[in-house]
C-alpha cells in the first residue's frame, strides 16, 4: 500500500474511466432501450441489481409495502400497489472511522409523450455526436450510470474507503417520491447523500419544492344569448388566475436568496391545466384550474399551503361574486418536499474542489427550480442531500431527450474523487 | 252550423282549456320525463306523433337523411346521422281558401348540466306551486304542449279552419336547426309560421341569428418549475377573451333597433368552453375556446364571420407573440340563421289581437335575444316565422328548468284563436 497525491488518483480515475467508455455507454444504452415508466421499473433494476453484485456490494431488493407507506405523512403517490416496481440497494461497506453517503438516483423516467415528435424511437439509445438519446437519457439514466462508474472505478483501481457507500436506484421520483420514502422507512441513512439528477454540472445545495392543487371557480349558468343573466366561470377564473399571479409577485418578492440570482421566478405558480363549460351557448358554470406551486427551500410545504389558502379567501375583496362563491382550493396527487444544504456544507466544498480540479473553472451553485427526492432525505431522512448531474435540465421529459456522454464520464471522475475524499481512503490494493 | 262572435269564441275556447288542464298536464310531464337530449328524441316524438294521430292529423315521421342535407348550405351540425332522431310533421288540411301556417317546435333538450345543481331529478316533471319542474319544461316542451292543445281546442270543439295547420315536431334545433332543414327540404311551407319557445309570452317578430366558434390558442411548453422558460397559453387565452369582450361592445355599439330597447347586450358573444393544458406542473402549449356568436337580425351570417376574423387579426397591435403565432378561428357545428319580419306583419296584427283581447294588456314586442328555427323558415323556407310561447326564457337552459302551467294554457288559447283568425273559419261540426 502506497500513499497517493491528489493529482495521482485524478489520474488513476480518469485513466480507468477512458477505459471503460464503451462499456459505461453501452450499459447506458441498454437501461435506455428499458421503457421504465411508472409500473414498469422491474427490467431495469434486474440490470443496475447485476451491476452492483458484480461491484460486490451488498444488494437489498424490494418491493415498497403501499399499506405501510400510505400512512407515512410524507406519502404521495398515485398509486398504492408496488408490485413489479422494486427499489434496489446496494451497501459498500467502508474499514471504519469514515464518512457515510448515499448515492440516489431514480429509475422511473416519464412517459415518452407524442411519439410523433420524436426523431427516432423515444427508446432508441442512439448514440450521435457524442450524445445518447432517449427518454431517461438525461433523467436520469445518465446519471445513475455516472454513479456506477464511479464505484466501478474504486473497485477497479482497488481503493478501499473507510465510510460506507449506499447505492440506492428507487423508483417513483416522478410521483412523488414514494421509492426513495421507501428507503428512509426501511432505515437507510448516511452523513451526506448526492443525487445525479439533470443539473448540468451545476451544483444545486438547495431544491425547490412543489404541490399540486385543482381550484374549482364557480359561475351560473345561462343561455349564450343572454350572457348578462349567468357568471361566466371562464370569466370569473381570469380573475382568479390574475389573483394567482399576484401571489406569485408576492411570494418571489421575498427571496433573496443568492443562489437564485439568476433565476427570474424562484418559485413560481404554474397553472398547467384549465377546464370548464360544456357547451358553446351556454354561459359555464365551473371552471377547473390545476397547476404547480412551487415551496421555498426552507419552507414547510404546510406554510405554502396556508399561504395559498389566505390569499384565495383575499378574493372577495376584489369581486363580491367571490364571497358567496368561494373557489374551492384542493391539493392532489403529486408533492415534492424542498431541501436546503448549507452551501459550505463540507460535501459541497469536497465536491466543489473536484469540480474545479477536473474542470479547471468555478463550478456554477444554484438551488435547483424543481424538487428531487433529495428534499426527503434532507427533511425526513436525516441526510443532507446536494443535487449534482451530467443531465440537460433543458430537455428532461421533452422529445428527443438526450445526454452529452463526455459529461456522464466527467461526472463520474468528480464522483470518484468526491467519494474517496468524504468517505476516505483506507488504502489501495494490491 | 252557426256564426260565433269573437266573444263566444274566446269563451269556448278558454272552457275547452280549462276541461283539459290535468290531461294537458300530465301530457307535458311526460315528455318531460323523457330526456330528449340529442341523438335521445325518439321516446318523445312517439308520444307527440300518438297524439298527432288521436287529433286525427296526417302524420308524416322521418329519419333526416345526413347524406343529403350535408350538401345543403344552411346544413350546420355537429352528426351527419339521424338514426332514432325522427322528425315528426302532423298536418290538419283546411277547406280551402284559407291562409296556411306552419307551427314548429323543437324536441331536443339541451344536456342538464351539473346535476348537484338541481333540486329535483332533472326530468323529473313535478309540478309544484302551479310550475312544473325539469329539463326542456321551458325550452320548449311547454310551447309545443300549448301548439297541441290549440290544435286539440280545435278538433274538440269541432272547428274548421279553411288554411292548413302544419304541426312540426322537430329534432336538433339545439345545434343548428338540421330538423327543421330536413322539414324545409322535405317541401313543408306555408304562408306564415309560429314557433312557441320561451319568450315569456312576449312576441318576436325579429330574432337573433348565432354561429359556434373554436379559436386555438398557442403557447409555449415547459416544465412548471422553470415556467418563465414557456409561453402560458392559458395567459395568453385571457387576452384573447378580452379582446372578444371588445368586439362585443362594438358591434353592440351600433345596435339601435327599438326592439332591442331593453336588452343590455343585443348581439352578445359568448365564450362556453375553455380546455388546455394536460399536467398540472407543464406550462400549457394549447388552449381551445369555443363560443357562440350573436348575429342581428338583418346581418348575414357571412358578414359577423369576416368581422370576428378581421378583429382577430388585430391580436398582434397588442401583443407581437399573436403575430407569429396568430390564434387559430373555426367556425364548426351549431349555426342559427337570424330572422326578421316586418312588426307590422298580419301574423302579428292576429297574435297580437288575441293577446289583447285575453290578457287585457299590451303585448311586449321585442326582437329576440337567441335563434330558433324561425330564421331558416323565414330566410330559407319563405315561411315568414315569428316567435311566442309561455317558457321562461330566463331559467332555458338553467338547472331548475320550469314553466308556468298557467302560461302553457293562455298561449294555447291565444294560438288556437289565432288559427281561427289567421287561417279562416269554414264552420262548426255538430
Amino acid at each position: 500500500m502506497a500513499a497517493h497525491s491528489n493529482a495521482e488518483l485524478r489520474q488513476l480515475v480518469h485513466q480507468w474511466m477512458e477505459l471503460h467508455r464503451e462499456e459505461g455507454t453501452r450499459f447506458l444504452q441498454s437501461l435506455v432501450r428499458i421503457p421504465s415508466t411508472q409500473g414498469n421499473e422491474r427490467e431495469a433494476q434486474v440490470l443496475i441489481a447485476d451491476q452492483l453484485r458484480e461491484l460486490e456490494l451488498d444488494v437489498d431488493w424490494w418491493e415498497p409495502d403501499g399499506e405501510t407507506l400510505e400512512a407515512h405523512p410524507f406519502f404521495y403517490s398515485p398509486r398504492s400497489r408496488f408490485a413489479g416496481s422494486p427499489n434496489v440497494v446496494g451497501v459498500l461497506k467502508g474499514t471504519g472511522g469514515g464518512r457515510s453517503i448515499i448515492l440516489n438516483g431514480h429509475v422511473d423516467v416519464v412517459p415518452e409523450g407524442n411519439r410523433d415528435q420524436w426523431r427516432d424511437d423515444p427508446y432508441s439509445g442512439k448514440v450521435e455526436g457524442g450524445k445518447l438519446f432517449g427518454r431517461g437519457a438525461t433523467d436520469m439514466k445518465g446519471g445513475n450510470v455516472s454513479l456506477l462508474l464511479a464505484v466501478g472505478a474504486l473497485r477497479g483501481l482497488g481503493l478501499k474507503l473507510k465510510g460506507d457507500v449506499i447505492v440506492q436506484s428507487v423508483v417513483e421520483e416522478e410521483s412523488g417520491g414514494a421509492g426513495t420514502l421507501a428507503a428512509i422507512v426501511k432505515g437507510y441513512q448516511a452523513d451526506a447523500a448526492l443525487i445525479p439528477e439533470p443539473t448540468n454540472l451545476r451544483i444545486f445545495p438547495k431544491q425547490q419544492g412543489s404541490m399540486w392543487f385543482r381550484i374549482e371557480v364557480k359561475g351560473r349558468s345561462a343561455h349564450g344569448g343572454t350572457r348578462y343573466e349567468g357568471v361566466s366561470a371562464i370569466e370569473k377564473s381570469i380573475a382568479v388566475v390574475q389573483h394567482i399571479r399576484e401571489l406569485e409577485e408576492r411570494r418571489n418578492a421575498g427571496i433573496s436568496d443568492p443562489l437564485y440570482a439568476h433565476n427570474p421566478i424562484p418559485i413560481p405558480i404554474n397553472i398547467g391545466v384549465i377546464q370548464g363549460g360544456n357547451w358553446p351557448s351556454s354561459v359555464p358554470d365551473t371552471v377547473k384550474l390545476e397547476g404547480r406551486m412551487g415551496v421555498a427551500p426552507e419552507e414547510r410545504l404546510e406554510e405554502a399551503k396556508e399561504e395559498m389558502l389566505r390569499w384565495m379567501e383575499r378574493l372577495r375583496e376584489k369581486d363580491s361574486w367571490f364571497e358567496a362563491h368561494p373557489p374551492a382550493v384542493e391539493w392532489f396527487g403529486a408533492r415534492w418536499v424542498p431541501g436546503s444544504v448549507d452551501p459550505e456544507h463540507e460535501l459541497m466544498q469536497v465536491l466543489a474542489r473536484q469540480y474545479r480540479e477536473i474542470r479547471q473553472e468555478e463550478p456554477v451553485i444554484e438551488a435547483s427550480p424543481w424538487g428531487t427526492d433529495g428534499g426527503l432525505l434532507t427533511q425526513l431522512g436525516g441526510t443532507p442531500c446536494i443535487v449534482f448531474g451530467p443531465g440537460i435540465t433543458q430537455v428532461a421529459h421533452y422529445p428527443n431527450e438526450h445526454i452529452v456522454l463526455d459529461h456522464v464520464f466527467e461526472a463520474a471522475e468528480m464522483i470518484a474523487l468526491t467519494l474517496i475524499h468524504w468517505c476516505g481512503l483506507n488504502g489501495m490494493e494490491g
